[in-house]
């Protein structure tokens, strides 16, 4: 079989030095093209020393992605910067995987409230497809332009799906309490990500409007077929990789334990990512790899439904499920390439 | 002004450390046993390096406490122990502040029931008080016996104290995500506090059944004056010293900004210990200090309270708390010896 | 190409582990059993549960090695209990990669010294390899058993043995200070090991008798052909895994940076996991790697040569070497399953 | 006895910080004014949260310092930045206390050298005192101008100095391999302190030429009457503070443990922070505290002395160690207002 050739757009920040990681030894890529606008003429281990003798690619500008003849580039630019790109690469032949945040919601409006600012290209919306493959397979496998999800929403929804969908809570009385490591916050140096800031710490930020509040909320909305409303908080752990999400639900009517478990189960039963386990999962169990880890349970004392949510945010909430996303693009095996073991400890 | 005569029965946990850190530069205080049943007959820096050439006492054995004329002991002992002591001492001159949960909670029964183990001195129940000296500053200050909060108590408590004191909210539809550093599960070596358990790690534990749970409840019932229902999720953070609560709470009827951060005022106003913030607190900007930093907040697009709560949980979740109510048993000023500064960072 | 049958004794450490890790993607292995005496009868994902759904082998006692048709074992046991098994599967077909300290010394008597205790089986060293690839290649290839290297001395002689086997340097006056991440010492909970006391802390421990001097001094004598006497303090870092030695020695007469580059250079040209790197390498760039990073400098100021190494303890010094030696042993390509790209951040 | 009124120049930094910690609570100090320009005025809570309820000073320009009427004024400015403050105040009443590197030299040529660039101000050096106070008592008592020393030469020369002073090692094949966490890199956001940088990582940096070899070298020289030529190579530790120095130095003839420890005792004896303890130091046991942790050993097997050297960077490197020199500069008893004890976990 022909190797999709690919191309990676922002290699110099978490989620593009992941692509590489994943891609590299995926059986059916050539990673034909790695841009970097700011380090262009340099070599990847300059940058990434990870790839000393692994990866030894020169970086070249973006401009030299439409002179290739490309299967697909994933974009890992920054909120803003990205729908520039789609709309440049709009008459390519190439599929385009967008790992920002630029056409995950539904319509431009909510973007543009939400992100505060204008949205450029607003007909990227129109063949645009919600990159969670557990829950849009075949949109995705017919879509030229998937934009994959946030790493927050990729916890929260996936964690939250089964229940909404069988109508078994109140979507309007939801608390996500959300937990990710600093990796999460992207790769420039800020006062808020200097190493004395974060370690040895814990603070919650980004309250009641934090942008993947809303993207949350439209997904299960969908899913429910009425109103969901959101209450979502992220924190900020001083760890590398990770997101847990810890979710309170209000059960609709009597609910137990085994009836829970069943309706997981039932949902998620097909597909390889998603792993039920049996007591709550940490994220170090997951780091490295793509799998969602869910734990599910009742609290008859209290009347709430519980779900523990544990993600790698830069591989199942980024570049993994970017992968994913392209294996379904692509009809190949969706877990192609994907089968790292977690590395731990 | 004679000094107080200080005991601190078992010194070799995080708790019992940290009362000697504190109880070293207290101006009104002689720390004149310290006790330890596995290090009887070494010295103190012996085991916590730290006190060398300031606090090099010898440990000896809690046979010694009944010898000396003392004005009060700090017991620092594994639940189900301190009870024992308790008892032990029932007939002494000296007050007891018990670091444990073993009189924490109103009765023998509920005890048994969250505990899983029998009550052995359910007559200490009779005379003791809450250690919460926001709340109970009379009890605490003509008590025989104080009880000093669990950690996670003391941030949830008084997070939601002025909420449920006002009747804001529905006290019946509360959830507390609370994290907490790992000091507060003990210094006993265990795989769930190896380094590489901990370190780069997140997870949750105690779902449903935390001890902590029902005493939180029961305070908050007391406070509310009807039946509280709390849904308390602790996880472990990997940091050493620290306690976050995020608290959700759905208000009873129209609420606002302004009537909710002024409810707080009114409420914590005196307390020198309570630090009203302005932005959600981080845990390290309390490290080492008695302080409890709060910060409250109404989402009107979802209709919830939130109140965020910072504390260090050796210092105002344990032996800080437990020298404050110290200070009121012996008609001190209630600052007297805890003025540090947050060590930050 | 029929696989290898891989036996592993001892799953339920980190060294265990991480053989469980590499072996299970490695093209050429089947892993037919997992022993512990510990969990038998418990599935592996319940003591690691990063295995959830990868790898559900149920743990067996090592009592059952002998029945299974086996072409190699990986003894992950401790010092001490190795020799044991190796004494006890003297007889068998299968090959012998013991990952213990028991036979990396040349003599028994050396052992007794260092290790404080008998050695029950002194045959074992007749026939027995020292397993460092770069350095005992063909020894390797013919070796029944393999003994796998110390993970102090593998970042230090593979940063030593070029200037070494050069004579370039006094081996009388080599420094080796080295930091290892806490995954070296073992998964048993331990109060040295406890979260706290290793978090936000740094110290040196093993003065002057670490048993890995021995080991280093060994194997550089024999390649300077004169007594070398190596000064090593080892040091425990808060981070999970990663060795780095940094590494002084005095040159025996002129040198300057391009011949110490060039001697590099020769030494480890053909040699797949050694990277020789332009800027002093982190820990973390080889990070679930099999790599070491090697960066050599003179310093005219002070007519020191100063060496930097970098592994992952746990793969280039522990089971990834392991791995590559079963290669050799098996006439595998040596890079066969550890094309493992470092994990980073 | 009357208050000194203190000025404290630029306190939005980590030293700075940690001047106002230790200054607020000293018995004969009133910080008078607290400047800096970028945050002008702003409260100090807004910069540091842990001051909130503690110092609500407001910060202003430099610009007022002469307006006021100060005892002494520290600077906790960049390097080539203090310089120019020295000049300014030239003419001032009040003493200075620099915590920068500009006067730590012995001349103006050497600065040039070795910080790359001009000296505006080389004035300064005539009447400047080197601010160890274990080494340079009488100066420092007398002098208007008092340079702090930097954090690795006080961990380094302080363990160094009684082996030099008494000539016992060739000062030609000094070792110093020191480790530091990061606050010693400055609060300023850069790639080199992301925390995902510097988290779970380690790596050495500034190698052969880090500023403060130097600035260890004049001192040891001074003290040992002849050329000392130090070999330091720092490392960065992922945790907030403390440095230890692990430094090797060779007997000029035949030593033992016992006149080592006497030396280090002659030597140390009346001097309250430095502490000579029985085992190897970890950073954590001095953390928050001004204490200087050392411990010595001969290894015969080798030849070498090992000394072992713990700070706070932050206090005994810094903060504290200023202040100690305040204590000596008015007459004060050393110390006055350093009693903290060691945050410990």
């Amino acid at each position: 079989m022909r190797k999709l050739k690919v191309g990676i757009i922002g290699a110099t920040g978490y989620t593009g030095s992941e692509l590489v990681r994943i891609l590299q030894t995926h059986p059916h890529v050539d990673i034909d093209i790695i841009t970097s606008e700011s380090y262009a003429g340099e070599e990847l281990p300059e940058v990434h020393p990870l790839f000393h003798s692994l990866v030894e690619t020169r970086l070249v500008s973006s401009d030299e992605v439409t002179e290739r003849d490309l299967d697909v580039v994933f974009l890992a630019l920054p909120h803003g910067v990205s729908m520039e790109y789609v709309k440049k690469y709009a008459g390519q032949d190439f599929k385009i995987i967008d790992l920002s945040g630029d056409f995950r919601l539904n319509e431009p409006a909510t973007y543009e409230d939400w992100y505060g600012k204008d949205h450029t290209y607003p007909e990227g919306f129109q063949n645009r497809a919600y990159g969670m493959p557990e829950l849009f397979h075949s949109e995705i496998a017919n879509a030229q332009l998937v934009a994959n999800p946030g790493c927050y929403p990729t916890a929260s929804v996936l964690g939250l799906a089964p229940l909404v969908h069988a109508g078994l809570v109140d979507p309007r009385r939801i608390v996500v309490d959300a937990k990710s490591g600093t990796t999460g916050a992207g790769i420039k140096a800020k006062p808020s990500n200097h190493f004395s800031t974060v370690n040895e710490n814990f603070k919650a930020y980004g309250l009641k409007r934090h942008r993947h509040s809303i993207e949350i909320q439209q997904i299960l909305t969908q899913f429910a077929g009425q109103d969901a409303r959101i209450q979502f908080t992220p924190h900020l752990l001083p760890i590398d990789r990770g997101i847990l999400a810890t979710i309170y639900a209000q059960p609709n009517g009597a609910i137990n334990e085994r009836k829970l478990k069943s309706v997981y189960q039932d949902f998620y039963g097909p597909h390889p990512f998603v792993r039920l386990v049996e007591n709550p999962p940490s994220v170090k169990q997951v780091r490295g790899s793509n799998f969602c880890d869910l734990f599910v349970t009742y609290d008859d004392r209290t009347d709430n439904i519980l779900v523990l949510s544990a993600i790698d945010n830069l591989v199942k909430g980024a570049a993994g499920q970017a992968v994913h996303n392209m294996n379904l693009m692509f009809g190949l095996d969706e877990t192609e390439g994907l089968g790292h073991i977690p590395v731990h400890p």
